[in-house]
């Protein structure tokens, strides 16, 4: 039913009207770039999803402000990527309001049509004299060709920018979706330490919009986990300037934008996992037979923050008996003399190492051989008779993970 | 009103009737110790608790049912250091028994009599032979001698044997406590995998000891967390088997043995979290101002297991907003303007780092100088005008973490 969406190295300037610009603006040393602007010529209707987290930084308090007061008439995002601007109290709060006021100033635009990210280090002040010469400058270097660039300036522990864009051919003519992400490390469930920006030139009304963005991220960026944590930042904007004239109104226009929606949005939460703090691994862990999707995903999200499982993973060790630890730890009731357990780099049931609770009688060197992989796939059916299933990508936790996080700050 | 009780290096033989043997069974490699009996000479009341696991090990499901039957008139406990007995199905449940079979004919008691302890690599089947052959061997060498061996033949990764005990006057004369655990990894709160054996010479009823058992494990081995895993096989025994002469049954008597088995308990808890795997830190979470003791305890908890903030311990790097970020995930509302953070080394409250949300103007060498000791403590109120309070204690995530778990099997 699904046409095949062509994904391909686009950027959230892919859509027309939209024009990005990547300044060093002198927040991070050795003149890297740490600021980025995203603008459309047109307003944009808005949707966004932030952060679960009660401790939640300046930019995600303004913004959601911002969208209760406008969420059809947006113009610009500006996200700088070395100060989180969380833990910073009113004086962070004040920040976030005057970087929507130079920001504003700048592109000839009210304040409420700027929406902001941050991302970095917690409980620092902006230094807004470089911010501020940073936004002024780089308002005069928009340009269709900055979406790289842009992806670029806001990447953090990344090792490298992730933007992707892909077409729709609609009946009334052709729309693109950008999009530009960074991860990397407090990635899990509910979008930790993640930006997204994505762009759309189809018109699409604030609800309908808001109904393909909550489906896309439930699909990806809610289905992604790197070590469990989640940041105080989180926040993934999808913004929709109606510049390709054409409008997302019926049903099969709507089924059809989400289906590319969704597969861009997949892509780029594989992107994050892949490039996980120190990861060397890129796992899929399938769950089935459970009562419910809930169910199956809360268990593999268990498995795939379990610091046993991740340094099983981490030396290649096909040990097995702590992803089923970690199941029987997520706090959903099965009964392990039905669990069944398989696992595979092509397909997830390559080879099956444990039926009804007990081991098969698989080689240990076949095991090793697929967890030696870069890449490979878990299947775990607790053997409920419910058709509960859920899917979620991680990846493991090696020395470089420890080494990046001890030594964030330094 | 509690007496201070001393605690000594003591063992689980330290009260008077019991005795213990340490056997290299053949389980482990190059002649290691793998198997330890505790015996009493007169039949034992008994208390236990088990992981919350939905996979649980052989042992844990033969020792639910033995205790279900008899819980007054044990006398004997079997641990193997090297096979988990976990994920085995069938045959995993028959070597349970068997293992009770063997110890009881070599002991001269009734299978029901026994209990089974396993800890080790999940998934593959016991040795039988070796372990027959190393049960009927120590059965002729138990002695009062044997308790530290005892408690070193339970180790895993563990770099050293846990055991103590405890002297507890009461009116009608003394008695003892003792005790030996292993843990390393895998611990969490519910007690992952760990295994302790407590023994008193006091005459206790099976209900009251069940009682002083959940109180003491809930203030002691439930605050512990190394890497949030919890395993299939944790189990503590509280066995008392009356040799001394005296009954604990008034309440003055129960309060006092009580503080004792609390204070035993938490000692033997806090040297399972220094002896962590891969642990360089020790470091002590002190939550307050929050509606529920349970809610400040789901905070201090989330907070010990974000590998985020652990690996921030293990670069001694005070980066505080991952403590807030930990906090904010813990899926217990707050409201962050009234967060207050301190850290300390002899006292929580030393340094302030965060008032009412916001950094104070502390000076990053003296934060550092705190995250920089092997042993330090946190105090985070939350502010919310309840009297919620919690304390748990926990280790760094280092390389070592991750080499240990690594390569565990090879």
């Amino acid at each position: 039913m699904n046409p095949l969406h062509l994904l391909f190295e686009g950027t959230v300037t892919t859509p027309l009207g939209f024009t990005a610009v990547a300044v060093a603006a002198g927040l991070k040393k050795e003149n890297q770039l740490d600021l980025a602007l995203v603008v459309s010529e047109n307003e944009c209707s808005c949707a966004a999803m932030f952060t679960k987290n009660q401790v939640v930084a300046a930019p995600v308090i303004v913004d959601r402000e911002t969208l209760a007061q406008n969420n059809s008439r947006l113009r610009a995002v500006v996200i700088n990527s070395k100060n989180a601007n969380a833990c910073t109290g009113e004086p962070g709060l004040a920040n976030a309001r005057a970087t929507q006021q130079i920001a504003a100033t700048a592109l000839g635009c009210v304040p409420n049509q700027i929406l902001v990210l941050s991302t970095g280090v917690i409980g620092v002040q902006l230094p807004m004299d470089k911010l501020e010469a940073g936004i002024i400058d780089g308002a005069l270097e928009l340009s269709r060709d900055n979406g790289r660039l842009a992806a670029e300036a806001i990447m953090t522990t990344d090792t490298h920018p992730k933007h992707l864009a892909v077409n729709v051919d609609l009946p009334d003519g052709p729309v693109f979706i950008g999009g530009m992400a960074k991860g990397a490390g407090m990635i899990h469930p509910n979008m930790a330490t993640m930006l997204a920006v994505l762009t759309t030139d189809a018109a699409i009304a604030p609800d309908v919009l808001d109904g393909l963005l909550k489906t896309a991220v439930n699909q990806s960026f809610n289905r992604i986990s790197i070590d469990g944590d989640t940041s105080t930042n989180d926040t993934i904007f999808l913004l929709a300037n109606g510049a390709s004239g054409t409008a997302v109104t019926d049903p099969d226009c709507i089924q059809k934008f989400s289906a590319a929606l969704n597969q861009l949005c997949t892509a780029l939460a594989q992107m994050i996992v892949r490039d996980g703090e120190g990861a060397t691994k890129f796992v899929e862990i399938q769950v089935t037979g459970t009562q419910s999707d809930a169910d199956a995903h809360q268990i593999a999200n268990t498995i795939a923050i379990s610091p046993l499982v991740k340094t099983a993973f981490a030396g290649s060790d096909a040990n097995w008996g702590r992803l089923l630890m970690a199941a029987g730890r997520a706090g959903v009731a099965f009964d392990q003399t039905k669990i069944n357990l398989w696992i595979g780099v092509q397909q997830a049931n390559e080879l099956q190492l444990v039926a009804n609770g007990t081991p098969t009688g698989y080689q240990e060197a076949d095991a090793a051989a697929v967890f030696a992989e870069p890449e490979f796939k878990i299947l775990l059916d607790l053997g409920s008779g419910g058709g509960g299933t859920a899917v979620v990508w991680t990846t493991d936790l090696s020395h470089d993970y420890v080494s990046i996080n001890a030594d964030y700050r330094t």
